[in-house]
């Protein structure tokens, strides 16, 4: 197994569940956010940078690393971990939500998907059989199996047939892999938003014995009473000894409505995409580095914060990189925010432990 | 004082010179090279990387800082250390290169200089008295009196006459500072291409006894012959026991040719802003990454680099990087050639010591 997965507080079936996930390359403290490594580096940031903020896993995307420089190129390099200097745990995607995100770019069939690079235009095609062979190729520690994100809204019998058609992609994805060892491949759930066909989905996959499960098609546009309802009562139908991924969300306010309902772990471009828009995630809600009262304010940029930035640096001199366009304050910016992100992962995983969850459920949920 | 000055090897007139400059914030080994940052910040690198580099001492420019974010925001700070989180020593220019640089922009009478800002185009004015204040609030170990940078070509006429003016001026700096046990002021021999005028300028800059001496108005495109021809005679002119500064000179075909003249200071922006245009300083010459004969190659950057980059990442990565526009990139560059020039430096002041310069000069006068 390429994995394993221990459920420290009991086989919670549906409230919030500590976890750790053991790979080859190291050790997941659940529930974990996952920074986003899309082209072979998390923005700015370099891997002892990673380390620095804690960061036991990262995420990249099959979809951009095919593309560029290519997943033949990695494979020769030795794979991600050796062509980007991190020998921690990596998750690749399968490239089905940025294939599926090029609207009128691309052709759905039975058998795969055909699209336009966004870079040059030039014609490609993604099935089952070959996003594994990319992702065999990449060499992460979890890959993610090829499926089609459904976008919102979407009618039933789309709903239905692409659904059904993803748990037959999932099986075909299966048989492809290569590499069952060394990387654990996980099952995406879809089924939009209806109950009967998210339940489907979930039994079409249980068949199949994924070593872990994602949610997909969650965080696609749809009111956030729909996402809670559909996690609701999704995640209590997965399997309850396997990891639970829910794709794409990383916004603390939803991490903790995951967390809540079961998720084990989380997604998300958010702290290093704000970062670069000057934006940073501190104990005290969002802050735009930019606005002038912060000219001269020689404060830290978190007060409640430990990390090397806010340890060194005032938001006068944050602010002046940010004005003055200065690569450096994007790179500050994108360390403090996931720092952050990863400390109050930090503090979920503990009130988890000390049964007082609903602290930090309070403290987050409205997170803004 | 607010540095002390030793030669090393001997009171050298105009040979190559081995010297230590001792500042309050630490010493800094001759011939030094001073990595520049303009805006507060050596771009890209934050204040470990420009120690791991092993920089003793940075640049930072007084114009950029005035604009933007206002000298008197980085005296509230604590100054320029304080603000930027850099405790080594730091010279700071006048202003002087820059606001001359804006040609139509600006309008010179005896008192100073009337220019407009390239950020907003509003309207300035710096005179000999202003810009030692600002230095005084920057609170640089190293600032540099205000002259006049004579472009090339410039006749004799007009040469003369800016010539005296920046020894009055010169004077008046030394008369307005305000802190001249902490901050040391050096003065800027000028005198364009004609060397009565230099040694004019070298004899009335004499007088004020500075503390140190720069040669300005180099490398303002006159042919290498010229620039070397000037250094010839007026470095040896300058008093032996002072620290010999050669401004805007970066390149290290022209920094070993400074140094078998006698200077001991350098300073430029090339190794950063090649950098980020992909350029890499190797010890095999010069290395544009982004070429596609470096897309598959998979050993370091510079095989001869003990560096971090060129221990941790290959050619084919770097190249990665920079083609798919990562800023990592641009900071793993900037990196690189900081530590390879920084380097450079040090062999060359091992050569000094070791009796064989004309090694290293012979390595370094055709490097490109």
């Amino acid at each position: 197994m390429a994995v394993r997965f221990q459920l420290l507080n009991g086989q919670n079936s549906s409230g919030p569940r500590r976890g750790r996930l053991l790979t080859k390359r190291g050790s997941i403290e659940t529930p974990a956010f996952m920074p986003v490594g899309t082209q072979a580096t998390v923005k700015t940031l370099d891997p002892n940078d990673l380390k620095a903020v804690q960061a036991e896993i990262i995420l990249s995307n099959t979809y951009h690393l095919y593309l560029r420089p290519g997943s033949d190129l990695v494979r020769e390099a030795g794979g991600l971990h050796a062509f980007m200097g991190w020998d921690r745990p990596i998750l690749t995607d399968s490239g089905g939500f940025q294939v599926f995100s090029l609207a009128a770019l691309r052709q759905i069939t039975e058998d795969g998907v055909t699209f336009r690079s966004h870079l040059d235009g030039s014609e490609h095609f993604f099935s089952p059989e070959k996003a594994i062979q990319i992702e065999n190729d990449l060499g992460a520690d979890i890959i993610m199996a090829f499926d089609e994100c459904i976008p919102y809204p979407a009618d039933y019998s789309y709903t239905q047939r692409s659904t059904s058609r993803t748990s037959r992609w999932a099986r075909r994805c299966k048989e492809a892999h290569q590499r069952p060892e060394e990387q654990a491949l996980f099952g995406i759930v879809q089924g939009g938003m209806y109950k009967d066909l998210r339940l489907q989905s979930v039994a079409e996959l249980g068949e199949l014995d994924f070593p872990g499960y994602a949610i997909g098609g969650l965080s696609v546009g749809e009111p956030r009473e729909v996402m809670l309802e559909v996690l609701e009562y999704t995640a209590p139908a997965l399997p309850q000894d396997k990891p639970r991924y829910l794709m794409g969300v990383g916004s603390l306010d939803y991490v903790v409505e995951g967390v809540a309902r079961g998720i084990d772990m989380f997604d998300c471009v958010l702290p290093t995409r704000v970062a670069r828009h000057g934006l940073a995630l501190t104990t005290q809600g969002r802050l735009t580095i930019r606005n002038a009262q912060y000219a001269r304010d020689f404060t830290s940029l978190d007060p409640g914060c430990s990390c090397y930035v806010c340890q060194s640096f005032t938001r006068a001199y944050l602010r002046h990189l940010v004005v003055a366009k200065e690569i450096l304050g994007l790179r500050l910016l994108s360390y403090h925010n996931l720092f952050f992100m990863l400390q109050a992962m930090q503090e979920i995983r503990s009130a988890i432990e000390e049964g007082r969850f609903t602290e930090v459920y309070k403290k987050y949920s409205s997170y803004r």
